[in-house]
C-alpha cells in the first residue's frame, strides 16, 4: 500500500481510537497541542510532576517530550516518564525545542536520546543538524541552517539513532532507516505563529498512538499540520492575518478527512 | 424567587461589583480562564507562589483551586491559600481535574476537600464519581463514567461534603444538600475544546464572589457556559470548526445579559 | 526628526533586523507574548531556568523581565538575566505586574529596579505610582489609580531611576528625563482582553531591540499596541466581542506599516 493511503486510512484509525496522548511540554504552546490534539480526535493529558507522570503515562498511547521551557524539575520528570514509556512500549515523540541554543538544551536532548529513546524526533533543519552533530547555528528557536542536504541528514541521523527522524521547514523530510520521503505541504506563514512545531509534534504522537505505526504516523502528522495551513492560509480575506490564520488551523485540523488527505496531500520518495 | 430570575439577577450583580477572582491553576488553560473571567465583566488574578497567595487572596472575593498541573509546588500553595480564604469567608470553587487518573490526584483532592472545605466542587462524572467513593474511570481529564443516576450522586455527596457540587457533561446537575437542579444547555462540541471545564469553574467562582449565594452561582456559571456553547456552536458556518467555536465563546460569554438568560436558560428541578 | 517619524522608521528597522527578544514572563500571557513578537516582525525566545538564562539572553537583542506570576524560581533567573543582559548592554524592559500587590511583588519589583536596572518599565497608574512611591491601590494587577498627574509622575521617576517609563491607560505617557510625551491611540476595550499590557511591553522590547533607541521604542511599542485595539475594535460587527477582538489584535499587528503609523499616531509633547 502506498503511503499517502496509509497516511488516510491512520486518521480513520485515529478517529476511532482516541488515543490518550501524553504531553510533559512547555507553558508558551501547551494550550496550543491540547487543542490541536483534541482538534484531530485524540484526547490530551498534561502532567509533568515526579509525582504522578510515570502512572499517568501507563494509561496513554503515545508520550510528547519537549523542552521548549524545560527546567530541573521538568527534565527529572521527562527520563522518568520517558524510561516508564519505552519500558511499556508506548510510542514516545520528541521535541528538541532550541537544542543548541545553549548547553543544557543540548546536554538535555543528548539525554534524552540516549537514556529514553524516542520513537520519533521532530525538529527544525538547525535542531536535527544539531542533533546530528553537524555544524549549525540556532536563532533561539528559530532554524537558521541550510536546508539542502537534509534528506542525507535524516536519513543517516536515523540509521544512527535507530528512530525516525522529521525534520520541518519549507520542505518536510521524514526518514526511518534506508527509507525517507518528502513533504510539500505547508506555507510560509506557519513560521509566524509560535507552536506550530509543536502542533506538529502532539499530531505525530496522536497518530503514532493510534496506530503503532512511527513512520507512517511521523508523515501523518506533518502532513496535517501542512495541508492544514494551506486550507487556513487560503482562507484569508483582506484585512485578515497571523490571528485569523492561527484559529483556521484548528478550524481545518478538525475537519481533516481521509479524504482531503488522498487528495491533498503532496508526498514523494527523496 | 425561582432559580432562574435568581441566575438573571446575578449577572447583573457580578457586572456591577466586578469581583477579584483569584486563581491557583494548570498552565493548560490559565489564560483562557483570565480571559473568561474579564469577559464576564469580573477581575481575574493568578498568582501561585508560597510567599504571596495568602496576601493576594485577601483582597479577593473568590478563589479558584484547579488541579489541572498540579506540583509539589503548587499544592503547598493551593493548602495555605485555601485555609486563608476559607478563614476569611471567601468563596472557595474546586476544580478536581483528573482526579483518579493518578493516586497524586486523589490524595491532593482529598487532602483540599478535608482541610480546605471548599464551598463548590465542579467536575466531570468521572470525577465526581471518584470523590465520591464510587466505581469509576476516568481517560486522562476525560470522564467516561456513565451518566444515569448523577442526581443521587450529586445530592449524597452535597450532603456529605456540606459544598454545592457541580457535575457537567450532557446534562448539568447542581446540587446543595436536598436541593438538585438539572440545567440543559450546552452543547457537545463543548467537550473538543480543552479548558471549557475550567472556564465553566471560574465563572462559578466569578458569581460565588459577587453574590456569596453558592448554590446560584454554580447553576449560573454553568449555564453562562452551556449558553455561550449554544450560541458560539449556531453561529459557526460552512468551514468554521472548533478554532471559531472557541473565539465565539468568549464573544458570547461577553454579550451575556440577564435577558438572555432568562430567555435561554434551561433548568430544572431534579 | 519628529517622533512619529522616528518610530515608523523603527518598524522598518524592526523587520529588517528580526531582532530576538528573550523574555521571562508569566505563564498566562506568554502564549500572546511569543504571538506578537512574531507578528511584529520579531523572534521570541521563552526561557528561564537558572541553568540557561545567561547564555539565551548573549544571543538576544532585547529582554523582558514579567513578574506576572513570579515565585522564587524565577526571581532567581530574573536577577542572573537581567545582570548578564546589563553587562551585555541589551535592553532590558521591565513589566512589575501587580506590584503594590503582594509584599512579594513589591520587594522583587524593588530588588531588579536596583541590582538589574531596566531601560524601560512599563506598567499601569497603579503600578507606576508605587513604584514612584506614591499612595495608590491596585486591585490584583488591575489599576485603580487616579490617571490625573500622570506626565509629573512619569517624569520625575524617570530622572530618579534613570530609565524610561512608559504609563499605559486610558492615555498613554512616555517619559525619559526631561521629555515626555503623550500617545492617544487605543480603545477601552484593551483592558477587557488579558495580556495586552503584556503585549504592549514585548513590543517596546521588540523596538528597542531593533534601535536601540528606547524612548523611541517605548513610544513605538505602545502606539502599536493601541493602534492595533482600534483597528481590531473597528473591525467588530454585530454579535464579535472580546473573543474576534483579542484574534484581530494579532491580525492588525501583523498588518502594521510604517505608514499606517505615519498616518494614525496620536502623539503630543505632554
Amino acid at each position: 500500500m502506498e503511503i499517502l493511503q496509509k497516511i488516510s486510512d491512520s486518521l480513520l484509525t485515529l478517529k476511532e481510537k482516541k488515543p490518550l496522548v501524553h504531553h510533559i511540554t512547555n507553558y508558551v504552546t501547551v494550550n496550543d497541542c491540547a487543542n490541536i490534539t483534541l482538534a484531530i480526535g485524540a484526547s490530551p493529558v498534561m502532567a509533568d510532576d515526579i509525582g504522578e507522570v510515570a502512572e499517568m503515562v501507563s494509561f496513554a498511547s503515545a508520550l510528547v517530550l519537549n523542552i521548549g521551557t524545560l527546567n530541573s524539575r521538568n527534565i527529572e520528570s521527562m527520563m522518568a516518564v520517558g524510561k516508564k514509556a519505552r519500558e511499556k512500549g508506548i510510542a514516545i515523540v520528541f521535541d528538541p525545542v532550541g537544542v543548541g541554543a545553549t548547553a543544557l538544551r543540548t546536554a538535555t536532548a543528548k539525554k534524552i536520546i540516549q537514556e529514553v529513546g524516542p520513537s520519533v524526533i521532530r525538529g527544525n533543519m538547525s535542531e536535527i543538524k544539531i542533533i546530528a552533530g553537524l555544524d549549525a547555528g540556532i536563532k533561539g528557536v528559530d532554524s537558521v541552517a541550510d536546508e539542502a542536504g537534509g534528506e542525507t541528514v535524516a536519513r543517516q541521523l536515523s540509521q544512527k539513532l535507530g528512530c525516525v527522524i522529521a525534520i520541518t521547514g519549507k520542505q518536510d523530510i521524514i526518514a526511518a532507516g534506508e527509507r525517507v520521503c518528502r513533504i510539500d505541504n505547508g506555507h510560509a506563514i506557519l513560521s509566524q505563529v509560535t507552536g506550530t512545531g509543536c502542533m506538529a509534534t502532539s499530531l505525530i504522537a496522536c497518530y503514532c498512538g493510534a496506530t503503532g505505526d512511527c513512520f507512517t504516523g511521523a508523515a501523518a502528522g506533518v502532513m496535517t499540520m501542512g495541508m492544514a495551513g494551506e486550507i487556513a492560509q487560503q482562507s484569508l480575506q483582506a484585512g485578515e492575518g497571523v490571528g485569523t490564520f492561527r484559529m483556521r488551523l484548528f478550524d481545518a485540523v478538525w475537519a481533516m478527512t481521509p479524504e482531503l488527505i488522498t487528495k491533498g496531500g503532496r508526498i514523494s520518495n527523496a
